[in-house]
């Protein structure tokens, strides 16, 4: 075998699945020196993972894509739930909204993963070089944990195989229109065995010489799905447990008298099991399809799944409808299991995510959610950490919130899944059968669950917080590791929560008076953010508080900021005051909210209003922010939106301690 | 010159800029056998038209990129008028809204030609195979006039000459970052001699065999530009005139003190001439930067003209506030005029549109918008007729309505350059001066001028209205052709008035719920809509009316479409109900609101409810429109939006004999 082949890298991603892709996409927008591979030779084409829940589409926002997810995606709106009547008739019983009013811009959506993919794909391109090399695969891994804590060491060692084109497009078939069980629909289901150990067989057998290589990694992460090596040569498991429950899937435009065949149903039959209605963008609709009725019983044979007896079980459940296709455009089964991995990474070196460190049901929509989002709050650390402006403390805390939710998922998934696969109660002395009322109330508190916004990350060196580190995570020690803790000012600002994402509401420029949601402006670039709530500035006292603090955030800024790089860098400052615009003459404020350039001009960017716009009425984001209009306050934004501290106006020196408890000194 | 190389198109188009483009996009909807041609190499990269109105994004976003537009464009909120205080000195003295409130979805945005061309290139691509061809010049028309009258005949024949790569990119350099004159900013600024000749002259010197051809046509559209090659072989003139005003542009990246230099700002100087401030995409401004301060006088020798005059006079307008750049975009110069042609058309099979048929001075921002707006017109009328679905007949309105247009754009503006390029006066008793009061009301009135949402087309046999056909249009003889007039009843929409565009509210689609603005479901895809405001149909009286008017539009629109076409190929039919969604289930309404097909089962895209949604208010569209929720009413439209005919749910009959007037029954 040829290895002579050296290469160096900073970060090495494993799988381009949208876990791995995530992580990919911040390092192109960090500047980070990355490889992703993947052993497929194409991205996916149909099928998979679909629901896209708020949060997801605010973080896709912040790359600069969400419009075009929100364009081709279906839009779920409301949730009718069906289910017996007392006669044992099925009927519409309740309706709910997705997606709880108030709680994001967005709205959970559906759009297949090889769209989402796709969008991923392009950015990458606008953005970087980073291309994802397919058909190679990891052979063997070598750690060397004697040089995990030197910044600028290489402790890992991977050899790659790079398989040729017959080796990396394995033998699935489109789905026959008739449903026939002649292609599998079962690849890359949980029930099928993965394979990543046949593939590199393959390779070792056909003597690949020269088409392989060693890539020496300061960083890897491993988003290699349900069956990931990455896992397996940590000597991880996976720990939980699995149910005999098996659901079919199909994606098929329906031909059905249903009524509400385009909202998205729970429909519990009397005795003929559940499904969960899914409708899709082109006008396809996912049907999630019971086949199993009991907890553990007899196994069904694999080879005795096809999409003919998948709708033959639907179409028991759904009578007296009529439910049948002509297209079907991908079908599947899993069995239901929830598991969570014992470690989330090795040294801070090499991490997991995604569905190598969780698996659950499909059916809350949140397998692909939270998967990109564990990258989405690893990516930044990692390129913080190489771009020398935070130290690898913050590492820790990627386990630490993640892990914890990962936890906190299946405990949800757990419950849910059960009360869905149950058989509803015929009535209150029905002991065996489930409550359709208490479905329906998990169903309206687990939205607020799966929306994503409700994830409150621990107390940690990047999030001064009161209570315990380790309990509020996953047991990971990430406590502030200074003397005199810095805990933020929650009281200030009612309804920003310190170890949440950021709200948002509508702010007007203060230059060209354009509505923007407050988050729009919060770019995935990198960057921290001091976020001034400025108050009334329109009051001479509250102008010479914003004029010295002015002063001050300029001096703090620089102090984290290398000299040969633009002042907002590192942290950019923003403000939002509460005048009226028409009071306020922009140049009259600090230089730090509009910092000059020499080619530029001025930056008209940082300073915004709550005022009343003139198209979009007025955004009340003092208000919706609970902050006080008169006096303000001050807020730190970490890099993925979420709120690390709160402070007033002149808490300056409390917040360079809480920066100065993991950040490089730029000067 | 070998010329044996002939064939045949069903519609030529002549320039593509983007009144040319706009045509080839109807023609790649309609799936109509179109070609484009266009002198130049490339499409343009910067300079040139960039104001877009808001009916323009309107139409944009029915063609469905009106959102890459709005993404990448600087938004314009608000217009700032500064001029000279009793001392003479300069400051604000008004803020008005840019777009007036509430008129449009979209507000006036700016974003430079060579991005609204790449959109249509791009939408040519995805759904056509036309293709836009480059260096390639009309030489030779040749028109027989004989054959006008039979839609089959190709009566037009024209040579045209293919220019190799040296011969089609004239030698305009980028401007020089220090403003030198070295580059010739002033390539195709009408000031200017056009190039077309010049370039057909060398064509003609090099010899080239083989590279000359035939093309014989069925229409021909003449998008050329302010020397148009195609009207100049027709023998129409621009009628109209000129000033000795001359005006420098500049596309720069400010570095300025002027506090609203974000702003659309219009700043008359007490004795320096005037400016206008468009801020653009990417931190550039535009200036337009009056050169010459009087209205008949000494010319400006053109070689006088550069960036640094420019600039120049620019700073003596705005002082004592400070202007000057590092980098420049693109500058220009022009002379102002107002001029339309005499003809729009030659016997309807040959059109001008565009720069070719109106001239006026660049400041209201409407060049781009109204050349576009021709074609919008335009391109449905002749696809409808070569598709074999509306008579001839209809090509005339075409000349009606938009010369009419351009005439009451040149009337505006005349008034409104002159109110800017005066001096302002010094009091009231100054009466060679400008009023500030009368230019401010001459903005503000000119705001729905400009929007392009007021037009309002004249009776004609697609507008059912009152009154004279003739004298609501530019004299065309355009009125219905029938015994007995159809005129529709206004009364029953306050707020849909024939003739103007339907304007737009949120309804919800009654099968999932999702809020749609009402205009986003009247794509530009040829087919005319009936949209049935169904009124309270939780009402039985009212739930009968419609189901007996389901019937009757069954069979009308069967009558308008080819028996191997859908049903809703030629007409749509779309409802808008007001009960309440959930009292509503879709399929208890008639066959016509949600057709079946045997492959995707029923339609769910026609029936909309006037309700609270769960995330975006209520749309109150009944409200909106002015329609009686217990009664309703039924609206047609035109392809482009606009309305043609307004009646009872019983007046079908009415209906059916206005589209006898124009239309080819189909069986």
């Amino acid at each position: 075998m040829a290895t002579n082949n050296i290469s160096h890298v900073d970060v090495l991603i494993i799988g381009a699945g949208p876990a791995g892709l995530m992580a990919a996409t911040w390092m192109a927008r960090c500047g980070i020196n990355a490889r992703i591979i993947d052993k497929r030779g194409t991205k996916i084409f149909n099928g998979q993972a679909d629901g896209l829940q708020c949060r997801t589409l605010e973080i896709f926002d912040s790359f600069d894509f969400a419009d075009r997810v929100w364009k081709e995606s279906n839009h779920m709106l409301e949730v009718c739930l069906w289910n017996p009547d007392s006669e044992g008739r099925l009927r519409r019983s309740d309706r709910i909204p997705d997606t709880i009013p108030g709680i994001s811009r967005f709205q959970e959506v559906v759009l297949h993963q090889g769209r989402i993919e796709r969008f991923f794909l392009d950015s990458l391109k606008q953005h970087s070089n980073i291309r994802v090399e397919r058909g190679v695969l990891p052979d063997k891994l070598t750690f060397d944990e004697t040089k995990s804590d030197d910044p600028n060491e290489y402790p890992i060692e991977v050899v790659l195989q790079h398989l040729s084109e017959d080796q990396v497009n394995p033998g699935q078939n489109q789905t026959t229109v008739d449903g026939g069980a002649t292609s599998d629909g079962l690849f890359r289901s949980n029930m099928a065995p993965d394979d990543t150990d046949e593939l590199l067989n393959n390779a070792h057998k056909n003597g690949l010489a020269g088409r392989s290589e060693i890539v020496k990694a300061k960083y890897m992460i491993g988003c290699d799905g349900a069956h990931s090596w990455t896992r397996r040569q940590l000597g991880y498991k996976l720990e939980g447990e699995q149910t005999d429950y098996i659901w079919g899937v199909l994606d098929i435009i329906p031909i059905t008298n249903f009524p509400d065949i385009r909202m998205r149903c729970t429909i519990h039959s009397a005795s003929s099991g559940s499904v969960m209605v899914i409708p899709r963008e082109n006008k396809l609709v996912r049907l999630y399809i019971q086949i199993t009725t009991t907890e553990k019983g007899a196994k069904i044979e694999r080879s005795a799944i096809n999409p003919k007896m998948i709708l033959e079980a639907a179409q028991r459940t759904m009578a007296p409808y009529k439910l049948d296709y002509e297209y079907c455009d991908w079908w599947t089964a899993y069995q239901i299991g929830q598991r969570v991995a014992s470690n989330f990474s090795k040294n801070e070196r090499i991490f997991l995510a995604g569905d190598a460190v969780h698996t659950h049901s499909p059916k809350a929509g949140q397998g692909m959610n939270v998967s990109m989002q564990d990258t989405y709050n690893l990516g930044w650390k990692i390129a913080a950490v190489l771009n020398g402006t935070a130290n690898r403390s913050i590492l820790k805390t990627y386990q630490s919130e993640r892990r914890r939710i990962a936890q906190d998922l299946i405990a949800f998934d757990h419950k849910l899944s059960r009360l869905f696969s149950g058989r509803p109660a015929k009535d209150v002395m029905d002991e065996a059968g489930i409550s359709m009322d208490e479905f329906k109330d998990a169903l309206e508190k687990g939205n607020l669950f799966t929306s994503g916004v409700a994830v409150n990350y621990g107390a940690s060196a990047i999030v001064a917080k009161e209570g315990d580190a380790a309990e509020q995570g996953d047991g990971t020690d990430v406590a502030q590791n200074i003397t005199v803790r810095v805990t933020g000012k929650e009281n200030l600002a009612s309804n920003i929560k310190i170890g949440m994402r950021m709200p948002s509401f509508k702010v007007l420029n203060q230059s060209d008076a354009r509505p923007w949601h407050f988050q729009e402006r919060l770019k995935s670039d990198g960057r921290w953010r001091i976020v001034v709530f400025a108050g009334d500035i329109s009051n001479d006292v509250q102008m010479s508080r914003i004029t010295t603090l002015g002063q001050e955030l300029h001096d703090l800024v620089q102090k984290f900021t290398p000299e040969t790089k633009a002042i907002d860098s590192v942290i950019e400052v923003l403000m939002i005051h509460s005048a009226p615009r028409v009071q306020i003459e922009l140049l009259d404020l600090p230089d730090i909210f509009h910092p000059w350039s020499k080619r530029d001009g001025y930056d008209y960017s940082k300073i915004y209003v709550d005022d009343m716009s003139y198209h979009e009425g007025h955004g009340k984001a003092y208000e919706g922010y609970g902050v006080n209009e008169k006096k303000g306050c001050v807020v730190v934004l970490r890099p993925d939106q979420y709120v690390s501290w709160i402070g007033e106006l002149e808490d300056i020196g409390e917040m360079e301690r809480f920066f100065i408890g993991f950040m490089v000194m730029g000067r």
